[in-house]
């Protein structure tokens, strides 16, 4: 510890979240932190006055936010690279940079490869959405994996401190293969279900009530979500064809052994 | 009524319950018949011995159980001509058969056919087994179909009120026709997913929790259940032909897309 930081009052200041993006999930992260910290908001889509609206949040340019001590990377892959250079000249020494991506390899490679080096890295996967978060965030569970520097373990021990979530530590490609299989087992499902509306809702069992309520919590999913995690995941595809084909499987085993 | 019957005192017999078939169902069906009513229960498969534990319950011969105020045939459609054989020279006129198998109807087909007229007939689907009755079934489903004669919404009143069960009133085909779907998707899809085990169950999302809850109540039917579905039920093929073909279409339209 040097002099001059051991001479520092200990009431720190209080640290500034730059939130970048502010679609259905940064609204949720404003929500949540808001109350607990400044959290000044960087949106391309949001006018200075319209949407300002949210509670403990400051609309901004993306110089403001981008000099917070925490960046928080709130949009789909495929603008992470514009909000990167959105950002890039204003990022402090120092600052950390976390974005809250469905997949977790792909932006790794990205934030290495176009963050500043003197900036730390974490990737993080809220693994809800404002649907399941509605009764609060508690039991939850969030990914968190280290991609840069030593924020990611104390950014989990907060996260679980503070909103009792569950908070697991992973390589991103860990998580990429798990979630291949979470992700896309249940949209892939939820997909071939919703096609075949009217489903029953009467005459129902314990068991098919959970997969009704499995297929409502993600149904009304944005479409980008679900290519997002067939697109961008590099373990969905393999997750993909083995379910299609086991499918094609069970069927032709049920016509050959002449089920009615 | 006749002149016997209005001297008849108010109190009347308790009624009598035969009980063929006791397997993992009949056994069910004993422990909460039991301790409202005396139960006769006869299965080939058990010894005049053994399987006697079961409170409340006496183990007899086809000819007592057969002589019952209310006869359940609590076994898998295969066996239900068998059986009625067997108890049929002792059903006594105006007394009441009903089956619980999972299907409706094909067995009030064989029912109609090969029971005396001087009979009633209800079909019934517990839509509930010995593992999600776990808990007690209060609250869970059971559908009543009326065969021949007039008992079957005295008998759903009697459920909703001494069980509280969800006594859905329906033809055997309405049933059919919903079963298809609630029974052949929720078995479809487990038998696909249990084949990809091992299944995360670390980084999982609320909704595929839900999924494998749902995986998990089924998985463990015997092999007979999802086939009886299969075969039996005049509506499952066309179900699970739409489910896989939708499946297909699905994979086709991923890879087209160059989903990654």
């Amino acid at each position: 510890m040097s002099e001059r930081q051991k001479r520092r009052p200990k009431a720190r200041p209080r640290i500034t979240i730059g939130l970048i993006g502010f679609g259905a999930f940064g609204r949720l992260v404003a929500a949540h932190l808001g109350p607990l910290f400044p959290i000044f908001v960087h949106d391309p889509a949001c006018g200075a006055d319209g949407q300002a609206a949210a509670k403990g949040v400051t609309l901004c340019d993306a110089a403001t936010a981008g000099a917070c001590d925490l960046v928080i990377l709130a949009m789909p892959v495929p603008q992470l690279s514009a909000a990167i250079a959105a950002i890039r000249p204003h990022l402090r020494p120092g600052a950390t940079v976390l974005d809250v991506c469905s997949v977790k390899a792909l932006p790794a490679k990205i934030m290495r490869a176009e963050l500043p080096d003197h900036v730390d890295i974490i990737g993080t996967h809220p693994m809800f959405g404002p649907q399941s978060a509605r009764g609060g965030v508690k039991g939850l569970k969030i990914v968190v994996c280290p991609i840069r520097g030593p924020g990611a373990r104390p950014l989990a021990a907060y996260l679980r401190k503070t909103f009792g979530l569950d908070a697991i530590i992973a390589t991103p490609e860990e998580h990429d293969r798990e979630a291949a299989m979470v992700q896309g087992l249940t949209h892939l499902i939820a997909k071939v279900l919703v096609e075949m509306e009217p489903l029953p809702r009467n005459m129902t069992t314990a068991s098919f009530d959970l997969l009704l309520r499995a297929v409502d919590m993600v149904r009304y999913d944005a479409p980008e979500v679900f290519y997002a995690i067939e697109r961008m995941n590099p373990f969905a595809p393999d997750v993909r064809r083995r379910f299609f084909a086991l499918a094609a499987e069970l069927a032709e085993s049920l016509e050959k052994n002449g089920a009615a």
